[in-house]
């Protein structure tokens, strides 16, 4: 295992610690892993994700001004725990109530459900989403469900938008729901990663094969098939995701993110064949971001997210945002 | 070779048209392999600089209002030729004259230079800036003095700013020289890189040691050593950049960049080394950048660059950027 680490214990304790030198316009709480936003929130629904590391810049890497108030780390590739939830939620509540935006793994499930119960007794408002767009699996290894990945970044711009805005936690909430349910993503692997803890590579993936649907943490996806062109990967996933739901008839927002192995040059070379493969089938790109924002570890390959938005949603979008990952506007 | 790409043959035309597609604020020309910047520049000095591709974000990632006018983009770690220079030139120069940023490699700056006599018959006012700012070795496999890294981003940052500002070829120039010379980088690799067209790893590299001071083309780099945690790695960067030049009673700026196969948790993670190494030696951070700005394909690594920054440098660094990698203010 080759990594930037000091030891396997202190992955997340250290990239915290680092956040916090490279961006002192954060809070960062080491005690309870929390990121938190600066900025102002008298009056303001909060909102807060979390979820395993290993994902970066999702989470922590959208905290700050119109997107996260606060950001729950878990170890790599293990949910926070409802006290982290719970603490994140007494710092960022102004009184107006906090969302949690949650993916689709049981453990997150659980454990922003019981935060949620937790934050009630403590008198602070809640209301949760829960993105499940990925459209390789059914069900797999950590989820009942689909699982949740790249939509979440989406939800996450769009709510923290709406709250800006001064929305309620109902608004909040609903228009979180409704980006999350426009949601459909789908990846592709070259290579496994591999987990520090763990040391050696999650799945052996031979050199002439790739896995076509994998999960964010290296989970079986539909199909293990032959290494492929980007021309046909990039087929392959905009077949998959706009099979699933009906694309045409409005503008999406795309995001193509790397997985954390693979080089910028190869994802604009893929995302020309996504592009020309959304054109053939009339699906019209409003937005879309290129580069490493829901990653798996050091995986290479890429995943593809599709949102099918309205006039509100790419409003919302395109409202100020001052996060590490993402900003503009300001 | 497991790369997201078509052919090797097509990397860069296809990456080219992935920017198209991604950016259409940005303006790609195909055929001469540049990404020129829409922003207006009618009595401005243009910004340009290129060199081989495989180093992305850069250049073409900092395209854009306050940075770069126009990007050449030679092949995978392949000098961009005299004629892209000179068609970039013309593209972008608004009489007011344009400064070539180069990196120190002879093919590019061989190009550079003769770009520029072609510019001068044309009568482009050139002037041009070679970055030599990687203090791992004295002469390299592709260049007589050190090579040119990091820095570069800095360079062309505040460059750009200074051309926004409607400064002079000349102050423009001295600008990036001040910023150039007061520039120092170092990089460590964990993995080799792989060039497409080539299909195999640039270099062996066993499971157990590292390359310290490897160059962004995979060239060697001062000594092979056993792997090292990312506390000694910090260690070996800062000191060799800290003792090639002083770096105290002045704030830097910082960038530490991913190679393009490390994930931002591991950035973090060292990031955290890095400061604390920075800080016991006295140096004080005024700005700094974590993430992938100059990377080798998938080489798993890192590089550290400092630049000792005066007023003007931080009033310029922080002058608004619209570039798609770096952002701010707008």
């Amino acid at each position: 295992m080759k990594k930037l680490i000091n030891s396997p214990d202190t992955v997340l304790a250290d990239a915290l610690r680092g956040v916090a030198a490279a961006h002192p316009e954060l809070s960062v709480d080491l005690e309870n892993r929390l990121v938190v936003s600066t900025a102002p929130r008298e009056g303001r629904v909060a909102v807060i994700s979390g979820g395993g590391s290993g994902h970066e810049p999702l989470h922590s890497g959208f905290v700050g001004a119109g997107m996260l108030d606060a950001a729950c780390a878990g170890e790599v590739f293990t949910s926070p725990t409802p006290d982290q939830m719970l603490a994140a939620a007494q710092q960022v509540d102004s009184g107006a109530g906090v969302l949690f935006i949650v993916k689709n793994y049981t453990g997150d499930v659980l454990n922003f459900e019981m935060a949620a119960e937790l934050a009630g007794d403590d008198n602070i408002q809640t209301a949760s989403v829960v993105v499940a767009d990925d459209v390789a699996v059914q069900d797999s290894t950590y989820t009942a469900g689909r699982r949740g990945v790249g939509t979440t970044v989406i939800v996450e711009k769009i709510a923290g938008a709406a709250a800006a805005e001064g929305k309620s936690l109902a608004e909040v909430a609903a228009i979180a729901e409704k980006v999350s349910s426009a949601g459909r993503s789908m990846g592709v692997a070259l290579t496994s990663c591999t987990v520090p803890a763990v040391g050696h590579p999650s799945f052996d993936l031979p050199d002439d094969e790739m896995e076509v649907g994998v999960g964010i943490h290296g989970e079986p996806g539909r199909k293990r098939v032959p290494l492929e062109n980007a021309h046909d990967i990039a087929h392959d996933l905009v077949t998959a995701i706009a099979d699933d739901a009906d694309f045409t008839g409005a503008p999406v927002i795309a995001l193509l993110s790397g997985l954390g192995g693979t080089p910028l040059i190869e994802l604009y070379v893929i995302y020309a064949d996504i592009a020309a493969a959304l054109a053939e089938r009339g699906i019209e790109v409003a937005r879309v971001l290129v580069g490493d924002y829901i990653t798996s570890l050091d995986m290479a390959g890429c995943s593809l997210t599709l949102v099918r938005a309205d006039d509100e949603m790419l409003r919302l979008w395109d409202a100020p945002v001052n996060t590490t990952a993402l900003r503009w506007g300001v």
